[in-house]
C-alpha cells in the first residue's frame, strides 16, 4: 500500500492536475467509480488505478475494477487519496487514463443530428453543465471551438459527472466546425441577445446546431456572419443575462420538446 | 483615504463572509456597482459605500454613487480593496446593506403567478443560478425553504449576477409555504425522477408553481405528497440527473413559452 505522499507516482497525479502536464504527458485524472465506470464504458483506456479501500467499501459501483488487470491496482491510505482527490463525498478511487483524439471526422452522427457548439468556453463548471444537459437530452454531440479551457480538466469531469465519458465532443476551430456543419447539411442557428428570432419559434426538426459564446461577450462575428438564424431568449427582467449552460439547455430542451424527445 | 488592512472597518467587512456574523450585525455585503444599483433601485438600505476610485473610474455604472450622502462613502486603496472583493474584474465598489424580511406573506403576487420554490438549496452558486433565471423569466417569486445557505450570502449574489434584487423572494419553512400556496390557489409541480408525467405535458396557464428539491436527494415527501401533479423531464442520456439550476430553467421557460412570454 501506498502510504507516503511523496511517492513519485502520488506527486505526479498531483501535477496533472495541469493542463500543460496533462498535454506533455498525455494523461488526466478520473476521480470517482461511477466516472471510472461510465469511461470504460465508452472506450477509454485506463492506465492505473489509485483505490483508498476504506472508501471503496462504502461505493455504489463495487464492480467497477472487475475488469482491469491487478498490475493497474493500487492500494493507498485515506491521507495519500486526501493528498490527490478532488471531490468531497468521494468513493475512494483515482485512475489516470489516456486522451482521446475528438476531431469532429470521428463524430458519428443519427439520421438527424442535433448538435450543441460552444464558441470559446471559458468556464470548467460550464463546459461541465453543458455535458451533463447535453447527456440528459442524448444529442449528437458537442463541439467546443477555439477553448480556453481543455477538456480534461477535473472540474469539467466533476462537474459533468461524467457526461464528457457519455457524449461525443470534438475539439476544433471555428472554420473546421463551419466546415463540417456545412458538409452534414446542419441549420446553424446562433444565440445571441439582439437576435431578431426567438428560440421558441424555430423548427428544430430537422439537423439542426445551436452556438452558443460565452457570457460576457455572446458570439463573434465568424458564427453571427455564418448563422442560418440568429436566435434569442427573451429577457424578461433587468439583468438580460443567463448562465451559459442554463441558456444552452432552455433551447436544447425546446428542440427535443419539438422532436418529442 | 482607507490604507491600513487593519482598519476595523474593514476587518469588519472581512467578517461578514461568515452567516453568523451577518445575522448578529444585521448586515451583508454588495459587490459591484451593478448590484449596488440594482439593490438601491429595489429599496434596500445601504450603510456605507467602500469605493477604489481607480477601480470604480473603469465602471459601466458610473452614476451608482450619485444618491447616497457623502458621510456614506469611504475612499480604500487598491491593497483594502484586494483585501475585501470576492471577484475578479471588480469595478470598485464594496456596499454593507441591511438584510430585508423575506415572509411569504409580503409577496405581491400578477393575477397568474408563476413561482419557483427550492427545497432545501445547499449551493450558493445553484440558488444565484436560480435567481438569474427567474429575473430573465420575470416570474412572481422565488420561495426557498428550509435553506441551508443563506439568501446573502456572497456566492449567492455573485453568481445570481444581481437576481437577489430584482426578484421577489420569501424563506420560509415547507409547511408556510404549502399554506401560502394553497391560501392563492396555486397548482403545486414537484420535480422528481420518477414522476408519472413529463413537464412539457403539463398546462402551466394557470397559477402555477415548481418544486425542485436537491440534485442528490430530491424532494421529500412532504412536497411529492401534497403536489398537485410530480413531473419529469425525459432523461435520455446514461446520468440521469442535471444541475438544479439547469431543470429549474428547464421548466420555467417551458411555462413561459406555454404563455407566451
Amino acid at each position: 500500500m501506498i502510504t507516503s505522499l511523496q511517492n513519485p507516482a502520488i506527486r505526479n497525479i498531483v501535477k496533472l492536475s495541469k493542463s500543460k502536464e496533462r498535454r506533455e504527458q498525455h494523461l488526466f485524472v478520473i476521480e470517482g467509480a461511477r466516472e471510472l465506470s461510465l469511461a470504460l464504458q465508452s472506450g477509454y483506456r485506463v492506465e492505473s488505478v489509485y483505490v483508498c479501500r476504506e472508501l471503496f467499501d462504502k461505493t455504489k459501483y463495487p464492480g467497477v475494477l472487475d475488469a482491469l488487470p491487478d498490475t493497474a491496482l493500487f492500494d493507498i491510505s485515506p491521507a495519500v487519496f486526501g493528498k490527490i482527490a478532488y471531490r468531497e463525498n468521494s468513493d475512494g478511487i483515482v485512475a489516470l487514463a489516456i486522451p482521446k483524439s475528438h476531431r469532429p471526422g470521428d463524430l458519428r452522427l443519427s439520421d438527424n443530428p442535433f448538435v450543441i457548439l460552444l464558441e470559446t468556453v471559458e468556464k470548467p463548471g460550464n463546459l461541465g453543465a453543458v455535458l451533463r444537459t447535453a447527456d440528459a437530452a442524448a444529442v449528437d454531440a458537442v463541439i467546443i471551438c477555439d477553448p480556453q479551457t481543455d477538456l480534461y480538466n477535473p472540474n469539467v469531469i466533476r462537474s459533468g459527472v461524467g457526461g464528457l465519458f457519455t457524449v461525443q465532443t470534438a475539439v476544433c476551430t471555428s472554420e473546421e466546425a463551419l466546415t463540417w456543419l456545412q458538409q452534414h447539411q446542419i441549420s446553424i442557428y446562433a444565440a445571441e441577445l439582439q437576435a431578431a428570432d426567438f428560440y421558441q419559434d424555430i423548427d428544430y426538426r430537422q439537423p439542426s446546431a445551436i452556438v452558443m459564446g460565452t457570457e460576457a461577450e455572446g458570439l463573434t462575428e465568424f458564427w453571427l456572419h455564418n448563422a442560418t438564424k440568429r436566435i434569442k431568449i427573451p429577457m424578461r427582467g433587468k439583468i438580460d443575462s443567463l448562465n451559459v449552460s442554463v441558456s444552452t439547455a432552455v433551447i436544447t430542451f425546446e428542440a427535443m420538446r419539438q422532436r418529442g424527445f
